[in-house]
């Protein structure tokens, strides 16, 4: 299934070292102007090749768009966007096909396609096709920006250095802003140096590192979403863990829920201003599976990057024997800073989908 | 949107002072003899009014079976299950519709349902939906347990009381067993003193506590889900984050990912007397979203029941004015039990629905 | 599947003699009254039992609400709807289970649901889960009638009968409203003789006849439906080949178009009195899958009742051998009359799944 | 919603004059080898340009394969097929954007996208979005003829010339194996002159002509599709109503079923060689939306092509004024026998749909 969504389709293909990667997104509201260059830098802030931090890979990732797109706006119907792959090194990839990599999905895939996938660095299941993701993510922004929702991330931990976490209750729309444009964003700009410092001595090691994302969506109206499976969470987690590497999403204040009391737990209710709001926002903007008005707040785990450099125990699947594998290709020491932009975009996009779902898309 | 699934569909209805909650379950495999009394003792195991420690609302939770199921087995066409509501205190709520709870979905229902939604008890987004949820899943264990697959879970946490975790390359099918029937499933025994004490204390002072839990599904094989949309883990957060209360959740090693490296974060393949596994189980099971034929492990943080009878700081949102609050009804100081085997059944409803689109139920 | 929907979802369930039939409605918008006495009258128009005309069966098709309407209107949560069965002689069934009738599901169902569907009455198959279908029908009849919309249909052929066919540009209310509770209708009082003769006949040889049903939507404003998969053709063919013993839907001038010309077939767009209108209705309503303003107009075939009481020839599915049966129980020798609310019911639904897609309902 | 599928999913993009159009085809099975030779012929026969009876615009259909397809067959993951667009005049359009052609979807894709979609050649509406659905259909074809499945058409008429049906109880596979490759495939050649006259002599008044086509697919194993909504007629009534110009499907004996008695429409089971079969196949191979086991059999009515060169009566929408239209663009006189290809590749993608949610799959 690489198609999703509720009132909003996206359908995604491609592999990492096939002829292109792209997704068809379906369901856009007719009339929206796209800002192109605001939605090249979100494609940039997700591009590898930009520091002695990402992969060596570099690819524009310069995209054409099919259809959908006409006379300055979008037209209603499909939207296609493809994403040519220029930079790949396929050969990397020949003759350890059977050595599966620890991590990865090769096994897994292995068997899901009786052994017919594209295996070359990952194929259908390879952090590229991550960058229709982020351009979805981008057209998604710029229309809730239309309705005054902000979207935001910055890196809350790598290794064991954290950042401070949101305040709860709302940013200064600045702090969003900064946050937005920012290849390494934090809160606390003095914990770069001992971020980058841990990255760096895992990539020295041959080594990954992982981290935690925390986002934010400020503005969003109350009434979004349903019970059940259609719950606000439902719908982000099922994007987050679309992801490759996320293997943890929490709304609100999440594992530390476990040991709160109600007491703490339940945001009080208050007019300000004449609007409603709450005192805490533990909740992090949902009740009941419906936002409540607050800012939606969350934090994804990325696990570390599974592709390094050492030698790691492994099997040979056609021989079925053990051996060793040192994992070619160029690969990140961390990809959190560049998975980032890529959770901003299918927080983006699961929003938009909630909002054309929604009474607001409706009256707007 | 109340029904769920790519394979098999579950729909649910009701709410919790109307006349009856229930399912359709659509997708069964045909020939499927249920074991009845199995599936009452899961309905019995999340039914109120058992001990001190959960509400005094009592219902045998008894049900009735409209469709589906005929000479001693499923048919293949929907199975509708139906549960009448006995014991309901209407009146307990009348009186302060607009005062909103904090915590509960009382304001985001109001918006999201234009002010028509049954706000009694909480109406559709009562905690008594998951009565069909739990009997979905009691027959979706025994369709699994037909395979080999046994799902357990126990109390990770309650408040700041720990449970050890699960022994993630595998338990002892009598460990998984014996928590299967618990009312109170730990791997420590011992802790249930304290966590005991916990609820307790927290009732006495009209409060309630959070917690969380730890589940396991042994015997799966490897290759099932899918990549993106369809990962095994976007499965079943969805279907996690589908029940009232939970705010978190994680695969394998989850949060703890953020600060490892990528060579400890790696499960190093081998084979065992000729099958495959991995020395470490970090990723629960599951690789690039489609099991790995490891035990899959997950963790669901479930937030402090939001009823307490405490008087609590809210609106009327008739008047907008400031008001208190004391809550009515029979509460639970902590719903971390009775959501065990709620959390057992939409997890095996999810493995259900992976289950029949993989390989594994072709070849059956 | 016994769940569809774009924009608003129905969820079947039941057998002809099990406990129950019924449906759940998920996504009705919250806040409709809904006036019961009318649907109790259009479930009494499918109800069996009526004249000599239709079975002998006798059902009240008394139904009861279990959820989704709470002081006096639709709450937007899923409204469950139960019909109890009653007057099944299951014993008419007993021992011909392996000899499969004609023209009946009986043997598909078998392999489909590997033997294990309840063949009673044909069970899930039974036209007796067009209660369901008309109460939907009903509800939605009410919605888009506060928009203006009115549907109707007539007996358009029954045997070699025939009556006239709706004026293609618009009828008349009060002719619509004339159809709405007839039990036998017709735009030309004056076929029904012919056509009940026609009927009679059929049942003194121990035969029955098939028929054709035109409906008519008005009212309808242009920009509903999608091109593609999501045409309104699409969407409406979807549900009128759901009803059982429908084989035939066209839309506007159907088969006819095959033997036009373009210059006859395109119909010429006009002002009249400032409000776009097309001088012929060939299209139906419908261009390019999407409504254009004028009236929707379709045509259904519905085959002979497959239950006969002649002898037929057929086989013993168990032991393999050629037998005749002689089908028992009590049927309709034309179901062409009770079919006309069904079909009414489910271009009801079709419509109310389109004005909830559209900008029509967006600005309602 | 350009997204249909229950087991399989196809996903269409594109308009006529903008850069390409496509489809994503995702769920194919992994490990099918696709003769591409035989595509490019079922591409060729649906291209224009062919011979005096159609369009002049001439467009090779060139296809690139972006994704899903590897060292020789599929991977499982989605395969996007690309179809660039070359021969466009999209000056021919300019101009007349306001004046809508009658027939077209013009004013109602005016409505339904609120001014926004592409205008040119019909856009997103254009028949030229039905090449991917040829593409697919030429990739389930070569599925479905590895289980024995065949699927042909013939022309059943053109304007007021018939050509003989199907023999309803199955054809000679060399009948439909000629038909497959025809260009004006009918079962009595003498009927061609006859019929090409037809379309010329309206080609030469300016006008076009419409007709009707009969599809078989033999070799279908009983058991596939389901009761109501996903019924065999359902899903394949929605591929047929998803093109362009379709506006009438019956199945069986269709039309016909309402002059019939039960004792006709009934066909009789017997057994022949130990397989079950009927002695007639009015029902076309379905019996309560399943098959069972006899020839698949379908009739659809096309509409005359809308495009004709003569001096139409419409509106200009801007002016709000009554005017005349001239269609310019190059049509054909007769979709007719373009169109066969394409209903043949719808047929055939909803029998892989159907095929991979059945026993028959579970069991390849």
């Amino acid at each position: 299934m690489n198609t999703f969504g509720q009132h909003i389709h996206i359908t995604l293909f491609g592999e990492s070292h096939g002829a292109a990667v792209g997704a068809v997104l379906d369901g856009l509201p007719p009339g929206e102007t796209v800002d192109w260059e605001a939605v090249k830098r979100e494609m940039a802030r997700r591009a590898p090749g930009q520091s002695a931090l990402t992969t060596a890979r570099r690819e524009a990732d310069a995209f054409q768009i099919e259809s959908g797109y006409f006379e300055g706006h979008t037209t209603g119907t499909p939207l296609c966007v493809r994403i040519q792959n220029t930079d790949t090194h396929s050969q990397d990839y020949a003759g350890w096909r059977q050595r599966i990599r620890p991590g990865h999905a090769d096994y897994t895939a292995q068997v899901r396609y009786r052994g017919c996938q594209d295996y070359r660095g990952g194929g259908h299941f390879s952090g590229r096709l991550t960058a229709p993701l982020v351009f979805a993510g981008a057209i998604a922004k710029q229309i809730l920006a239309g309705q005054g929702i902000r979207i935001a991330a910055h890196i809350q931990q790598i290794g064991d250095i954290r950042d401070d976490s949101f305040r709860p209750v709302g940013e200064e729309p600045a702090v969003l802003k900064k946050l937005s444009s920012a290849a390494f964003p934090l809160l606390h700009e003095d914990r770069r140096t001992a971020m980058e410092a841990c990255i760096l001595q895992a990539k020295q090691e041959g080594d990954s590192v992982g981290g935690m994302v925390e986002l934010m969506a400020q503005g969003i109206p109350a009434g979004w979403g349903d019970p059940f499976f259609g719950s606000v969470e439902s719908v982000l987690a099922t994007l987050f863990y679309a992801v490759p590497a996320v293997k943890g999403v929490t709304f609100g204040s999440g594992a530390a829920f476990a040991a709160m009391r109600g007491s703490q737990a339940n945001d009080a209710w208050y007019y300000e201003a004449g609007r409603l709001r709450t005192r805490t926002n533990h909740n992090g903007g949902i009740n009941g599976g419906i936002t409540n008005g607050m800012p939606l707040l969350c934090r994804v785990t990325v696990k570390p990057t599974p592709s390094i450099a050492r030698v790691q125990e492994t099997v040979d699947i056609e021989a079925q024997t053990a051996c060793t594998i040192q994992v070619p290709g160029r690969h990140d020491p961390c990809i959190v800073p560049r998975a980032v932009p890529v959770l901003e975009a299918v927080l983006a996009w699961g929003l938009l989908d909630l909002y054309l779902g929604s009474d607001t898309y409706r009256g707007a």
